[in-house]
């Protein structure tokens, strides 16, 4: 621990020369996405907490860190010995950030924050509620402290041709400017490295899980301007960017760029995914700044609808995905049968990419995959990985969480399988996730329904047994970008977008039950049109996801009539799409595995 | 319509008089109840158009009024020849009335309104949406113009017992105040009659169908200061009142007793439920106001959750009314079956009212009853008064929609009845109404879930055929007081308030095929505790209503095991719970009526 208070007192030093009496450190790098590289990852590096989520403020004396309940047994093991205080957020009792930086400085005192890792939006609530005190800008001071500091590294991109993206960019950006509507000539600013791709028709291999390359870009009602690292693409790539309408130039000129561009071009971005030195760049030259009205950003809710060339190539990605599951859960059996004392989350975690990879097509994960045996399954965001071997093995479910990225689309999948003897308890449960995952699947709704008005479908299955989950139903996929994606949900807690015709979203009810065992099964739904007729435009869910689910926990007497054949309905199609791909044995396997219930 | 010529003339000669461009006269009155007296449908008067929502606004040359789709049809007939333009609201190309008055007048003209009619909170989305043009605050300009004017009229009022409230005053106020939370000396004010009938215990017959008086209050942490008119209370209740913490003043010093309140109290009332008048005099000593953070006010949040009499009077309530149901629906099978030429829906409607009066204890309608045939159904807010003798017979539905108020709680059912033979759409439409009702009955939830994430559960089953019902699926519904009363509800639509254990709600899916049928089944429930452990408190609901199901029309295909099985149960309860107030007749009608279906 002497290692961290040695980085905490270079730090401080550094806060000291510049009178700042509190520093924030945020968890985010200066795209505000969800993976950072390690050259990012100062707030870890400053408080040995290797968690995902976490907010560290550093001040003459103390720090503190707060992360949220699914870190909260890891945090206190980390942070141990540190000095670090640990915040439990939404605990009643636990202070914001704010209220604890107000009580620890003198009125009077200025807080500082990097502008690059704070977006607009964030800057304007946090000045809000630090205020009276005020707030510094002080640019990343880790490269002078932070001596053997990782180098931000950039990789060859490539470029997603039409054949999978359905669009070329110049045909983008008109309906981009078509959606925003705005009549003044604007320059459009984006730092979300997955909006950029969307735009730009490029993929990356720059951030961990999402297929992104580093870039910032800007467009005007005519072109795109993209910033990029000069490995990115070949000359012949940039030829063929420029003749669908983007330029390319060099990643570190963007803020220069933005600074000098023309002031009587008003400025426009979504305020949460500005960071605050580039709004200032951006209007330093007198310019004005509009916020971009749209939630999430115009770029955000284009890309969310898909177009009929993505949703095929969803399609085809699923039908790669349950070919491997087929083959991971043959594999899982065999392995289990023949009594294999060996067998550990890891291993199995690692099985399935290593099927994957069997296809020449298959681009990595889309996320950290979850294998979690017994109590290991109630961590709803357990990895299996570090925890040293945990073995499979006795009564209990395997809940396992994975998907994968092709350059035709990105899957997420969950299957809980029964491993052993389940209890009466245990089948109910099951049987109970599946029914609200089933009640959402079967879902039909007038055009402008929002998610926060169907999540109560699988969600209140689940609490008819007195049980929760205390996640969302439902987050965005996208089309071989972030498995993660706004701005549609389907959540309890209210989001204004309605679902669109052509919306890629998960269906992920669960059940955890702490120190035991967790279930949760999950399939990926498109919306699309059901009918039409004088009352507006309906929608239906379609399930892409075909992965065989585990009847053998199943308590039939819970699940209704309409449930019951909505499953063997589900089955026969998964038999039908996947047979072919498989071989004798697997095919055989597959049609017990997706044989009617009644 | 020369008289509504004149009218506006009238009006706009007191308008430019003091150069008013265009005056806004909205339907309201100084309380902001559902219902006001005629002394103030100057809207009305002044239009010709007698529907209950609608605002007009007058300029020199032009008159518009806004109403929503309910009136479009009486709308254009009752203005027909008067010159005021319809504007039907929340059609794609209507403007508001900001966008409307905007263009018809010119940049620095001003816009009048009665300070009496707009709340504060109104009044600033006014002002925001007129700017630049200015607003002109002119008191009531209809007494100088509206020569036979009736006057406000004032009736007895009556105190509420704690045998029925089951709270006094003094207790309320405490609770109040706890709740309020807030450290400095206050006064609260309060003009909506029905948040001071319940805080005081009082109840009148002031405005139709709701049991108010009406009247002003305020209240400091100490006591409770009511403005009423004299005629309201004799001596003894006013010392009854007095003994109870609440001081009665004149209705009519109420604006100048908030003028002089001491000038160090803080000013505090939601800002929907104050006038901008009162809210002037309440700040023009200098003092301070701070709005009431709670949504639709700290009295209307505890009003909403009924207390263990207030619950038991409904129960009671519900015996009551469901006795009048059994005998009402007895009168109708025998008139039809007896080939009555001289059914009405005005004679059914009038029927009703006169089964309850027998009950000593009744105390009048909760709200007109809608009674409604054939195509009559298809309009939810159809009125059996007026439209000449309408016929009820041949092959239809008919709903019923009444409610009753007794001094022990307060009543509203909907019924919706098979009449001759009925086609296979009118059957399936019929049994998905009655299975949303019948869903959203079964829910179980945790504490915390707000209506909004509940309302599906009825509308999906009535969207799984294609179609839709565009109002809410449940209101609140008073104690003795006003039938729709916030701050929860069950609609679509975002409301942050969570529901309560010890909420009275309306549970009313429909579905209306316009020029055709109307289906609406409506059942009142409470929301109360079903079960606690480790995840929390879980709630669910408990029907109150005990009025027989017509189940002629239902396709048991439709209904799940479980949606069967509820609804065995709930007529299989209100055999057991009525059959004792029956005769023998009607008890022998009822087990009939109440069998099981499989």
């Amino acid at each position: 621990m002497k290692k961290i208070t040695e980085r905490l007192a270079g730090l401080r030093g550094s806060l000291k020369r510049d009178s700042i009496a509190a520093f924030i450190i945020p968890s985010t790098d200066h795209h505000f996405g969800e993976y950072i590289q390690r050259h990012f990852s100062c707030r870890e590096w400053l408080s040995g907490f290797t968690g995902s989520a976490g907010t560290l403020v550093v001040t003459e004396h103390k720090a503190a860190l707060w992360t949220d309940s699914r870190y909260f047994v890891q945090a206190r093991q980390e942070l141990l010995g540190s000095g670090i205080e640990l915040m439990k957020m939404r605990l009643a009792g636990t202070p914001t950030i704010a209220e604890w930086i107000k009580k620890e400085v003198d009125n009077g005192s200025s807080v500082g924050v990097d502008p690059m890792l704070f977006s607009k939006g964030e800057f304007e609530s946090l000045s809000a509620e630090l205020y009276p005190l005020k707030i510094t800008l002080k640019d990343d001071p880790f490269n002078e402290i932070w001596s053997d500091r990782p180098p931000v590294t950039f990789n060859k991109a490539t470029l997603q041709e039409i054949s999978l993206g359905g669009s070329d960019s110049k045909s983008k950006l008109k309906f981009v400017i078509q959606k925003l509507n705005i009549e003044k000539d604007l320059i459009y600013i984006l730092s979300s490295c997955d909006d950029i791709a969307w735009l730009c028709n490029i993929r990356g291999t720059d951030i961990p899980f999402n297929p992104l390359l580093i870039s910032y870009a800007a467009f005007t009602k005519e072109r795109i301007y993209l910033f990029a690292s000069g490995e990115a693409f070949s000359n012949v790539e940039e030829s063929m960017l420029r003749d669908s309408g983007v330029e390319l130039y060099n990643y570190y000129e963007f803020q220069e760029f933005i600074k000098g561009f023309n002031r009587d071009y008003i400025r426009v971005a979504p305020i949460d995914k500005i960071s605050v030195k580039i709004f200032n760049n951006s209007v330093s030259a007198g310019a004005t700044f509009v916020p971009d009205p749209i939630r999430g950003g115009v770029i955000a809710s284009l890309k969310a609808v898909k177009n009929s060339v993505e949703i095929d190539g969803f399609r085809k990605a699923m039908l790669y995905d349950g070919v491997a599951w087929v083959k991971f859960w043959i594999y899982l059996e065999e392995e289990l049968e023949r009594g294999s004392q060996n067998l550990t989350e890891e291993i199995v975690a690692n099985k399935i990419g290593e099927i994957r990879g069997e296809f020449s097509e298959y681009k990595g994960e889309s996320f950290s995959p979850i294998v979690a045996f017994g109590e290991n399954g109630a961590l709803p965001h357990y990895s299996p990985y570090g925890n040293g071997p945990v073995k499979i093995g006795g009564d209990s479910f395997l809940l396992v969480d994975t998907g994968a990225h092709y350059p035709f689309g990105t899957t997420d999948t969950t299957r809980t399988f029964a491993i052993g003897t389940l209890t009466q308890e245990q089948r109910r449960d099951y049987t109970l996730v599946l029914k609200g995952m089933i009640n959402l699947s079967m879902a039909r709704f007038i055009k402008g329904t929002r998610g926060a008005s169907l999540d109560f479908l699988a969600r209140g299955a689940v609490s008819s047994a007195a049980k929760i989950y205390t996640h969302g139903t439902g987050h965005g996929i996208g089309h071989n970008l972030c498995v993660h994606e706004g701005p549609q949900s389907i959540r309890m807690e209210e989001n204004p977008v309605p679902l669109e015709s052509g919306m890629v979203i998960s269906n992920e009810p669960a059940i955890y039950e702490e120190g035991s065992y967790g279930i949760r099964i999950e399939n990926t739904i498109l919306c699309k049109k059901w009918v039409e007729n004088k009352y507006g435009e309906f929608y239906e869910f379609e399930t892409l996801t075909l992965v065989p689910i585990d009847l053998t926990p199943v308590d039939r007497q819970l699940l209704s009539p309409e449930a019951i054949q909505w499953l063997n309905n589900y089955h026969s199609y998964i038999y039908i799409k996947l047979s072919d791909m498989l071989n004798e044995k697997e095919r055989e396997w597959l049609s017990v595995k997706t044989l009617n219930i009644n």
